[in-house]
């Protein structure tokens, strides 16, 4: 393997979701006074909207938008499904930028660090710009460009993500790592000719997770438990 | 102003073009056995061809190209017209690439560095990504992101470029502020509605050079005489 660029899948892979988004939401609904509802079920219920909305563009039924609408427009379903009231534009958007705001996995920064010394490191996430530009901001994550969904105008595991990724960083596939913590992003990744690594993050779905416990190894070229054994396995 | 981001000019105002440009063609020409060329000239020749090659997909005449692709056409213009024999695509290529390696002016790094710490910072260039991140990489520019001609799919100074930018980081133009050694790129923005900074570069072109030494009033907010002193202003 001739490796020049690492793409990393972000939500699940980078950082911990459910954890973050049931944080933001507990604060959020102690603020304006909502109670009765279990923030790691908003969380939950919130991401299952996620690959149905995307979905739709994926089919060609929708032109592509960015992720903050899609995440924006399954918030207001949830907030009509749990009956929220009160709320004005503004306490939505600022919700809605939760994902803007989730924490890294603890081996994250430290793996990217290293793997930056050795290699481009960039997203290739179905999140957009402004949240995987804001999310690095507070968290510290050292991505050296944003690449991913809003650059490609595609959303994964569509071909043309991975393909626009190594595209516009001038490489051949075959020079590019895609990381995840999920074998269908990495079998998608692996048929357009990428090089693959799997991060196992078992805690991603809470106890009791039982998909992506390992690599399927039909498409994954390195399994490592974590961002920092991926940066020793590629001598980074 | 209330700014949250600030954009960058590259070319002329991050780094030094025509010092690293010469540089380049100058190793290259010994290393190749060309003979009789002044690389500044050299240098100085192939810029000249930039604004016209652009202006092809301003105009509408041409889909857009990535820079990559304009700088190897005008490559092989000059090498035509200096009767330059005996090159490889691979050489060519190489050369072509020395629009990835130009270095920065003294203060780029510690002025970028600090206003990293307050902003979200960008080059809003017309150079690809691949030729931003390979840039950036080399020199240690701290990027946050990569923004410009290739991820709006307009060369400034189309409004496009300035709007995708501040769009693509959720920005209104008036929290965003482009700085640029150049006057015309300034009116640009500010006309989109984008804060504006000026920082002179008198060497860009070379001794005696007689335009954008200093900053037009009627489209800068900001002027200040390198990136320290524009992160002192900026209070960064």
């Amino acid at each position: 393997m001739d490796i020049r660029a690492c793409l990393f899948d972000v939500f699940g892979t980078v950082v911990d979701w459910r954890t973050s988004v049931s944080r933001e939401f507990a604060a959020f609904a102690q603020a304006k006074g909502i109670g009765g509802i279990d923030p790691v079920e908003f969380a939950v219920e919130w991401r299952k909207l996620y690959h149905p909305s995307m979905e739709e563009v994926r089919s060609g039924r929708r032109p592509f938008v960015i992720l903050d609408v899609l995440h924006r427009e399954s918030l207001a379903k949830l907030i009509g499904r749990y009956g929220i009231k009160g709320l004005s534009e503004a306490d939505i958007d600022h919700l809605n930028r939760a994902w803007h705001r989730l924490d890294p996995w603890p081996d994250a920064i430290a793996g990217l660090t290293r793997l930056k010394q050795k290699f481009i490191i960039a997203p290739c996430s179905n999140g957009n710009i402004a949240l995987m530009v804001n999310m690095a901001k507070r968290a510290g994550l050292p991505w050296d460009c944003i690449l991913g969904a809003e650059t490609a105008r595609a959303y994964k595991p569509a071909a043309e993500t991975y393909l626009a990724a190594c595209r516009m960083l001038g490489l051949a596939p075959a020079n590019v790592l895609m990381v995840a913590a999920h074998n269908p992003d990495l079998k998608a990744a692996k048929s357009q000719g990428l090089a693959t690594a799997f991060v196992a993050r078992p805690n991603e779905h809470g106890p009791g997770q039982t998909t992506d416990l390992k690599a399927d190894e039909t498409c994954v070229d390195i399994a490592a438990k974590d961002f920092v054994e991926l940066a020793a396995k590629l001598g980074a």
